[in-house]
C-alpha cells in the first residue's frame, strides 16, 4: 500500500491547476456569533462539476501515461466521484465508464453523460456492481479510479487544504465531512506536513457513524447500507483512508439527521450557497461542540453542491 | 433634482469600503454554452445583508453629519432596502425605523429587528404607509432614505459596476434587473463614465413591465400592484431613476414568470448559489434574446439572495 506524500500533493497541485478552480472562502458574521468561533467555509460546492472530487479525479486522469489514457478510466459511483471522473476524462478527451445502480437518480446519470462519459447500469447490490465493473474493465482495459481508496485521488483532494491555509492564516482546526475518508485523508496529508498545529476533525452523521466507531475501536468497522440524509457519507473507510484517520485525525464528531438539516438550512439562508446535506455535517458538529471550537479559527470544507432542488430535505 | 456624478460614486466607494464586501464574480461553462454568450455573474447575493442595497444604504448612513445621524434614519420597505438600511444604521450605531405593512412576512420583520432596528407596522395601503411614515419622521426627526429615488443611494449602488469592470475587462453589456431602478441607475452612472462602450440593459418581469412601457412611451408609467414572483421588482420608476433609464439604457427586456423561475433554478443548480427570483430576470432575458447577446461578454447583476427557503417558486 503506497501512502501519498507531500510531494504527491504538490505534483497534483501543478497537474490539476488548469482543470480546477481555486475555490473561494466565505464567512458569516451571524454564524460566527452563533458558534462563538471564527469559521472559514472553503466552498468546494463552487468547484468544477460541483464537488471537491474534481480535484482527485483530475489528478488521477492527468497523471496517466498516454498509453493508459487511451484505454480510458472507469469507476463505480452513484455520487460526485462518477460525474467528476467524467468531467476530468472529458477534459483530457479520453473514454470514461461509470457503473451505477439502475436505481440511481436520473439526474446523476444525466450528469455523467453530460460530461461525455458512458453509464453502465448494474443491480443495486455489491455483487452485481462488482461483476458488472469487472466486465467493463475486462472489455476496455480501463484504469480503475476508486472514489477514495486511491493514492492519486487522495493527493488530489489534499490540494484543497493547501489552498485553504494560503487563504486563511493561523487556523486552529479544520473540520471535514467523512464518508470513505478521501477528503479527510487529503486534509491530514497536507496539514500534518504544512500546518501541523492545525487539528483535523472528521464530521459524520450519527446514522452512519462507522468512522467514529472505527476511530474508537482502533480498526475499520463497515456498516451495511446506513440511511442518512447526508447521502455522500454512507460508504466505509478503506485501508488507505484508515491510515490517515488513525494517525492524524483529532476526533470524529457526529450529528443527528435533524441537526444536519438545520445546519444545511442555516448555511443556505445566511451564506446564500447551495450545498449538499453532507457538507452541513461539519457545522452541525461545531454547533453542538461549542466547548471544542469556541474562540478558535476553524476551516470547514463545503464538499459539494449537487443536490436535487426538487427534493430538499426540508420539503 | 440633484443627479449624482462619478465623483459621488467614487466618494461612496471610499465611504462604504469598510462596511460592504467586494463581491465575487462567478461563471458557468454550461450556461455560457446554453446562451452562446460569455456571462459574468456579479454576486451581490453574497453582499452584506444579502443584497446590493447594503451599498446604497451604507452610503446614505455614513454620509450623514453627526447631528443628522443622532436623529437616526427611517424608510418604508418590505424588502431588502429595509434590512440593508437597518444593517448600515447598526454599523454606525444610530437609530433606524422601518415602516412595513403588517402583512409583510415575519422573516422580513425579523431581519430588520435582527440588525437592531425598529419596525413600525402600517396597513397594506399607500395611504396608511404615508401617514404612518410621516408620524415616524415627525416624532424622531429621522433622515428619510428612499429605497431608490435618492442620489446617495444611487451613488452607492453605482459602486457595484465599478468593481465589476475592474474584475472583468472588456464587457460588451451589463444586464441588471429593474424595479424602481436604483441598481440600473447606478450601473448607468458608472458605465457611462468609465466604460461608455458597455451597453446597459434592464431586465423586467413581463407581469410588472412598467419600466419597459415607460421606456417606449418616453415618460414614467406606474402600475398599481403588479403580481410577479420577482417580488423585488414591483415598484415603479421615479424621477431620478427615470433620468438614468431614459438617457443611458440600451433597452428594457422582459421575461415571463415561467422563464424567470426556470432561469432561477438553472442558476441554483449550475452555479450553486442561493438568489432571489428578481436576480434571475437578467438571465431569463438573455436566454430568450440570443440575437442580442450571442458572442458577447456580458455582466449580470445577481442582486440579492434573501429568499424564503420554505416557499421556493418551484415547490
Amino acid at each position: 500500500m503506497y501512502i501519498p506524500t507531500l510531494d504527491d500533493m504538490l505534483a497534483a497541485r501543478t497537474r490539476i491547476a488548469p482543470h480546477v478552480h481555486v475555490t473561494p472562502v466565505l464567512t458569516s458574521r451571524f454564524i460566527n456569533e452563533l458558534t462563538g468561533a471564527e469559521l472559514f467555509f472553503k466552498c468546494e460546492n463552487l468547484q468544477k462539476a460541483g464537488a471537491f472530487k474534481a480535484r482527485g479525479a483530475s489528478n488521477a486522469v492527468f497523471g496517466l501515461t498516454d498509453e493508459q489514457a487511451a484505454r480510458g478510466v472507469a469507476t463505480h459511483s452513484s455520487g460526485n466521484h462518477g460525474s467528476c471522473l467524467a468531467y476530468a476524462a472529458g477534459r483530457r478527451g479520453i473514454p470514461c465508464t461509470v457503473v451505477m445502480p439502475r436505481t440511481a437518480p436520473q439526474a446523476k446519470k444525466d450528469a455523467v453523460r453530460g460530461y461525455g462519459a458512458r453509464v453502465v447500469e448494474c443491480e443495486p447490490s455489491t455483487t452485481s456492481r462488482e461483476a458488472v465493473f469487472a466486465e467493463v474493465v475486462a472489455e476496455t482495459g480501463a484504469e480503475f479510479v476508486h472514489p477514495y481508496n486511491d493514492w492519486r485521488v487522495i493527493a488530489g483532494q489534499a490540494t484543497c487544504s493547501a489552498e485553504l491555509i494560503e487563504q486563511v492564516a493561523g487556523l486552529d482546526a479544520v473540520v471535514a465531512p467523512i464518508g470513505g475518508g478521501g477528503m479527510v485523508s487529503g486534509t491530514c496529508l497536507t496539514l500534518s506536513n504544512l500546518a501541523p498545529k492545525t487539528r483535523v476533525f472528521a464530521a459524520e452523521p450519527l446514522n452512519a457513524d462507522d468512522a467514529a466507531r472505527s476511530f474508537r475501536a482502533g480498526h475499520i468497522i463497515a456498516d451495511d447500507a446506513p440511511e442518512t440524509v447526508a447521502d455522500g457519507l454512507k460508504v466505509p473507510l478503506k485501508e488507505l483512508t484508515w491510515h490517515f484517520v488513525q494517525n492524524h485525525v483529532a476526533d470524529v464528531l457526529t450529528a443527528t439527521e435533524d441537526e444536519i438539516v438545520e445546519a444545511m438550512k442555516l448555511i443556505w439562508k445566511r451564506m446564500k450557497i447551495v450545498m449538499e446535506p453532507s457538507s452541513a455535517v461539519p457545522l452541525a458538529t461545531i454547533i453542538k461542540n461549542r466547548d471544542i471550537f469556541a474562540g478558535q479559527r476553524v476551516g470547514i470544507i463545503i464538499t459539494g453542491g449537487n443536490v436535487d432542488l426538487d427534493r430538499l430535505p426540508w420539503m
